[in-house]
């Protein structure tokens, strides 16, 4: 029998389904024992709590944490021991992701997003909009998200390529690049970033790589915000008027649903060519029970004795904080 | 060697594209001579102006009406006579407008239209969003623009359900059923409407159709807007707030670049649960030069001595006016 700590109270229903995917371990959501605490071989990681860079020093048994979502980036990664692994929550809402990259995609091709604070006046403004029929999209991040969104926009008949560490060709692009070469060449009209945030990404989208992207490129992020340097963004997008930086992900976040308000490091808000949403690519209404069936399915692997899947690398994000 | 009539005056680049698509044929735009009209055998039509009323009753030589865009519910249908034959612009605009009826959808799904003004004042309000996997769509009309939203909304794994005269199975529908058979029983998480405007679609969307429709619905339009019953659909949007109306098409419309102010029979634009478009789907960067070609290609073939292609029925669109 296992014992699994939850980093949260689920709902009653959320803690019946995961009880019934877990048949036979022991479920601690908090507030914890002592015991539970020093038990405890899995913590399942839902939201960044203060609380829980104390508490993973002091799990003596712990072998796996499962993270909820499919980013890792928030973990407390001083606090986790080598020995200790990190699973991802992969691909439980690639989906709805990719259905909220293509929608940011195609408000800011189709200028959708300007329109309708001029239609509620009855003012009707045309714009041309670009065509997905032969588009040069390039993907950052070849995973279970980059290959959701490929698939949207092969339906559209754009020309697809994704980046990636290794290069290696994956369905359904049509061509793979190495992250390396991609960056001496950044091309593509429109530019998605799908790549987890980690120490090698963090700033990858930095002022040397956006001053070699000619003007009208169109960015659509629905990573993480990091991976952009907010200065030279900000400097990009007032230099160059017809590029397009569309993002539901930014550099401060409150998550939530509570209306809040949210300041970025630079005034981004206050350009005519961002289209921003408030970090709601995963917050759809099914997405919560497929990240929590993820995330149980691969603790019951564990449980059961055979290796977690979708395991990262400590070395990857350890002083990403710093 | 055939006469064709343009009604209006091409760009140089434009018309010497469509004379070399039509070598060895007179390409009259205008102004025309009394000849011109007499003699032409084809109008190329692409808006309507006031003239085109008097203009087709002159051409005593007039064989083919081939329309520059998808629909041809603007034409002069009283004048024109019985035994001219009527072609549409099919295809030519299919993968920009269904980009388009996808970044409609997308945006309400996912509430991106209401982000934008939350999002300049730095307030985030974040909502629940919908999938598209497994989400019920209903696309009225299978034509080639029914056909590139349902390729688009396939790659999304949706489930699409596809609605025409015949009922006739077409790919990449999952099922095609009769209008009558779903007007009867609306059926649809989302309805997109994709249909030529003709005597047999006019107000096809009315009360009684409304009425049947659970609050929670998503009408779609990138057609014509008089397929829908403005009054009507402006109460049941007001008595059904969860159900939004996406349109990228209005009752009253004034196309062109210039901003210009366009008032609604009815004050549509105060509703929150409305998306807004000022009839852009088929406005893209290539789209004319496709436009173009389409209308070229089919005239070619009728001076070649083909059937032309795209052939509508007169008795579909005589009397749509009154």
């Amino acid at each position: 029998m296992g014992k699994v700590l939850l980093n949260w109270s689920p709902s009653e229903k959320d803690l019946n389904l995961m009880q019934s995917m877990l048949v036979g371990h022991d479920l601690r959501p908090t507030p914890w024992t002592p015991s539970d605490i020093a038990e405890a071989q899995v913590l399942i990681y839902s939201n960044r709590t203060p609380e829980l860079d104390d508490l993973i020093p002091q799990m003596k048994s712990l072998k796996l944490i499962q993270s909820y979502y499919a980013g890792v980036d928030h973990l407390p990664w001083k606090k986790i021991p080598r020995e200790v692994m990190v699973a991802a929550g992969t691909g439980a809402n690639s989906e709805a992701v990719a259905d909220m990259a293509v929608a940011l995609m195609l408000s800011a091709l189709r200028h959708l997003y300007l329109y309708d604070a001029e239609m509620r006046l009855n003012v009707w403004r045309r714009r041309p909009g670009k065509d997905t029929d032969g588009l040069k999209v390039t993907v950052l991040g070849t995973g279970s998200i980059g290959q959701a969104i490929a698939r949207r926009l092969k339906s559209m008949n754009a020309v697809v390529t994704g980046v990636s560490r290794s290069g290696a060709a994956v369905p359904p692009f049509d061509h793979v690049l190495t992250v390396d070469s991609w960056i001496a060449d950044p091309q593509g009209d429109v530019v998605i970033i799908a790549l987890p945030l980690n120490k090698g990404t963090k700033n990858l989208i930095n002022a040397a790589v956006l001053n070699k992207m000619p003007n009208g490129t169109l960015i659509v992020n629905i990573a993480r915000a990091a991976i952009v340097e907010p200065e030279s963004l900000y400097r990009w997008l007032t230099d160059n008027p017809n590029s397009v930086y569309a993002s539901d992900v930014w550099w401060n976040e409150v998550l939530g649903t509570k209306p809040t308000v949210v300041e970025q490091p630079v005034p981004i808000e206050s350009l005519k060519n961002v289209v921003m949403a408030p970090h709601v690519a995963g917050f759809t209404q099914t997405t919560q029970i497929k990240v929590l069936r993820v995330a149980c399915e691969n603790v019951g692997r564990f449980l059961a004795g055979q290796p977690p899947l979708y395991l990262v690398n400590h070395e990857d994000y350890e002083g990403l904080e710093e």
